[in-house]
């Protein structure tokens, strides 16, 4: 098993009983054959898998990517099909969904956890089956029965993966001008015909089949120019009969594989749907030669539901980078209590033993941020997946729409704040080892590279800006901005009067109020201007701004909810980080980190504030020659 | 030769002539048979080996690292020895060094700009060659007519190259716990024991020898603990008679290679000099197995050579970090000018043709923070470069003196700005590639893993803190920082009357007038605390911040010097970044840049003092066990 630090418990058990009262959703219908028991359970098992099967080839498949053979297949090392093959027989891959298809119908806050250990663990191998996941719910929740009965059972079982082909190698960010298309057949199925880039899992042989689900313009009366003109298509690898037995081989092409910088044992494929150059058909003039596809929803649906996956697979990708992070900060933490070096300032010249770095206040400086990044990271998804659950299960429907108009409000959020700052998380933690973090030896700089897809895939952050500030506090007459405001409000009153209340947590809702009133100051002001192009123009400052005014939210949010500065001073109680602290050790490493954030890093979101509020049109005007 | 956009020719004329005005230096004694054409004569032999014989296996370097043979001997694709080979046969190793070694006797600001192509077209190869220029300088300086006979005409012709061997695998940033030994020896030699680590380039089969310069405490009589017991010694691979030839093999090992993230193409060494477990004595019971080395200077100097090493090693990180940020930054906007993605908000649903994404406003975010990052970067060390000219040429004492003094506050600055900042550059022209930026396909990833060893190697972020706030600006009663600050008051003062001058350029005068009051105050009360550590707890943010005020000095100063707003309009003139624009173009893209630095990123520099001022003591008071 393992022996790397790779993810909290301590602090997962935190989030999920003590700050999100998980326990209390048993109550609802939809989990009432759970117990804390069953979520500790379900937990347990996943550190085990984590740990024994997915942790220890984590270096190993960086440094053997996936490449294609002689037969033009993807070859892998064995072990990610071995640590796949586990996860699937636990059944952890349907753990959030319904029973009816096999799913353990856990809260969607509790399967975040399960999941999060995997993506610590090994992000390359678990995306295969976090992308199965994600694509069986997409079928689940918008395919036809027939369509769910063909391909879910066997994606929720792990025999079956799922992929996602939205891009294509012109176009990514811009989906309104894709290309690839689907032809309707009289049989009621399509045949498509494009080529889609950067599929991630899009080959491989390890799952018996591969479903894609595919956006593409359809063709036929219906077909219309831009967004509307887009539909959603299952496009499996192998097509299937009734029983899911497999047939003949679909026509997708496998054309390349992309080399990254990190993320390397997930495959990163180049794909062709049908054969669009020698287009073949048949006696009735019908195409042969494309890929036989089934339409999700209804034509012109495709980007409607895309928005839909894509939600879920911001928050996803926000805990990727979240788990990475923390991992990254835990990985740091404990080298720097175990390699020494240097004496502290007031200690130089006077010989002695050197200190553990730990000792050193800017390593501390570093942990602290580090720690500051990736625990309000991991509980800014955790949240997230806990306001899923209520808009899912609240007994009112009054807060089934509030809490998924707050989720709405949160995602770019919850996508775009981790990928920037738990990827901080793993950066200094390269500092914090020096030479060595920079070494492959070392698993931190691995941790980095990883990492650093977070902010480019499924939105990056200019698209996640664009989304927070000209969609999402403007929706509804600004409906989301305002709930959000409340929430806030409602913690920083709590800060004077809750549990963890002191002199400290008044001063920082103090700094908070200010913070979210700046922001309203704001953000109705980059509204007023008349220009779309102008008033988005520093919507990445805004996303940054609004991420830390969050994160000092949630901060503020769990320093409410345990007890004062003495909190369990003297008590024994459960393991800390490393297995190593008390209660008591853990409470205050949590008062600490919040501490520093209030301290230093939420004064950056007022300067970034005030910096959008001030600048000049820069931006706008430079001569993009004289770049 | 190389189609990649690698250095920007026109900047760097712009900064020698038009900003530092080197053809002034021909006046003197020491450049008297230069002239402006001998120096652009050389930068073009630069930038035609550069692009010809480095850039060209830039890629496929990072992809073959060096490795182990069977015979225990490093193995490198030839592409290397060639590139070094034309370097060397050009004379660019001693390109600075005095003409009666065999130099150019070039000024150190034509010689930095020089030695940016190649770091900017290939760091890790021509990381052989300026390890080589460097210990070549120190020998030169401080070893004794016979160690100099010994080697350096050999280093400066590339026939020998030279490494510095500091750190062992326990010792890093703490010198003074070295343990590696030198025994002295009757003929007036010393035997060397011990083993060191990161040594770059400390092995290869490139050139015919190599020269260690070794930091290693002296045995015998005059053994001290500390940092007083330290000496340098120079430590061939192959001892070498009188005449240069090569004699028997010392007793060094290869003991492994290090596998970083990136700057793979220099490797990156473990060795052990002597052989400390067997230890053969002769007759004499003198030991026969260390590694024969030659003292440098005086026993007990090591430490102030290895400093004043070092501090011309810090200038050249600092301008490895720029040059690959400034490649970075310029591969960002040719892709940005190239790639077309989506429509400006205002013309969403309008359809027509996908603009370049030069045209999205956050797109421009990014390459104005990256041009303002690199070129300032550039600018930082290419002023040292003046500075040492400057300390070394200048007719009146005082102005040797004086500029002697601001090169050591600013050296920090030199070192860890761009190694923040032209990393940040790396990092933006990831972001602006999107997921092409992420594949190995592209360079942009490499250029960020070969940049993020700059904040690490010769005195990590935190080690230049320290220095700059726990020496630098306290030394000699604050003077350092007394000149540091006239010298940005004068080019505040010129803002209001130089050829630059406008209404813009007052306000940031007045900007930075602010921010370097707010910086003298909180230095002072920094220093007031009487707890060593406690005054440097926050060294960290006072480099930040002190980095962003001496950009922006440097970004006043330049435009500054630069016509108004109309500067060159409508003339032709000479190519701009890209060969494309005129001298109109590139002068209000140094004014844009300016412009962004001030609005975007000076603000940050206030917040960091203030949270300096501000926060508690957190950091401290932190218990290492709750983190």
């Amino acid at each position: 098993m393992s022996k790397s630090v790779v993810f909290n418990e301590r602090d997962a058990e935190y989030l999920l009983y003590e700050w999100l009262k998980v326990d209390e959703l048993t109550q609802r219908q939809r989990f009432k054959e759970h117990s804390r028991e069953t979520f500790d359970g379900i937990l347990d098992v996943a550190k085990q898998i984590a740990l024994e099967h997915f942790e220890p080839h984590f270096q190993k498949l960086d440094a053997n990517e996936p490449r294609i053979n002689a037969d033009g297949k993807v070859e892998l090392i064995d072990d990610v099909k071995l640590a796949l093959d586990a996860f699937s027989a636990a059944d952890l891959m349907s753990a959030a969904m319904d029973e009816k298809v096999g799913g353990f119908q856990l809260p969607m806050t509790v399967a975040r956890a399960v999941y999060m250990w995997f993506q610590a663990a090994n992000a390359s191998t678990y995306a295969y089956a976090g992308l199965t996941t994600a694509a069986a719910q997409t079928l689940y929740q918008h395919g036809s029965q027939e369509l769910i009965d063909r391909f879910v059972p066997h994606m929720a079982s792990g025999r079956f993966f799922g992929v996602m082909a939205l891009s294509e190698p012109e176009v990514g960010s811009s989906l309104g001008d894709l290309t690839t298309r689907g032809e309707p057949q009289p049989d009621g199925t399509y045949r498509l015909f494009g080529t889609k880039m950067w599929i991630s899992g899009g080959d491989q042989e390890i799952s018996e089949n591969i479903v894609a689900l595919v956006l593409a313009r359809h063709a036929g009366e219906n077909a219309q120019p831009g967004p509307k003109g887009l539909s959603l298509f299952a496009v499996p690898k192998f097509i299937t009969d009734d029983n899911g037995d497999l047939g003949e081989r679909n026509a997708i092409t496998l054309v390349g594989l992309n080399h990254k910088m990190g993320n390397r044992g997930t495959t990163n494929t180049l794909l062709e749907f049908g054969d669009d150059k020698h287009r073949p058909v048949n006696a009735q003039g019908e195409p042969t030669s494309g890929a036989v596809g089934y339409l999700i929803g209804r034509e012109g649906e495709g980007l409607a539901l895309m928005f839909h996956m894509m939600n879920e697979a911001r928050v996803f990708v926000g805990a990727a980078a979240a788990s990475v992070g923390q991992r990254s900060h835990l990985t740091a933490v404990r080298y720097a209590g175990e390699r020494r070096q240097g004496r502290l300032p007031q200690d130089k010249g006077h010989g002695g033993p050197m200190v553990p770095i730990v000792e050193h206040a800017d390593v501390r400086r570093m942990l602290l941020a580090s720690k500051s990044y990736a625990e309000v990271s991991v509980a800014l998804v955790m949240f997230c997946s806990r306001l899923q659950d209520e808009a899912q299960t609240a007994e009112r429907e009054e807060d089934r729409e509030a809490a998924a108009l707050l989720l709405d409000v949160l995602t770019p959020i919850a996508k775009s704040f981790p990928s920037q700052y738990a990827l901080k998380a793993s950066d200094l933690a390269i500092q914090v080892h020096g030479g060595y973090g920079y070494t492959r030896d070392f698993t931190v700089e691995q941790l980095y590279r990883d990492n650093r897809l977070n902010p480019i895939h499924e939105g990056t952050h200019g698209i996640q800006a664009n989304d927070l500030l000209g969609r999402k506090v403007a929706m509804r007459g600004g409906a989301g901005l305002d709930l959000l405001v409340r929430r806030i409000a409602q913690t920083c009153e709590a800060a004077g009067a809750g549990a963890g209340a002191g002199a400290d947590t008044q001063v920082w809702a103090a700094k908070l109020r200010d913070a979210v009133e700046r922001a309203v100051q704001v953000t109705r002001k980059v509204h007023g201007r008349d220009n779309a192009n102008a008033a988005l123009k520093d919507a990445a400052l805004y996303l940054e701004a609004m991420g830390h005014i969050v994160a000092a939210w949630l901060w503020l949010d769990m320093v409410n909810t345990i007890d004062g500065p003495e909190a369990g001073a003297g008590e024994g109680g459960a393991a800390s980080n490393d297995g190593a602290g008390s209660d008591a050790t853990f409470y205050a490493g949590k008062r600490a980190a919040a501490q520093y954030f209030f301290e230093y890093e939420l004064p950056h979101a007022m300067t970034l504030l005030d910096v959008m509020e001030n600048a000049s049109d820069v931006l706008l005007d430079v001569d993009p020659k004289s770049l």
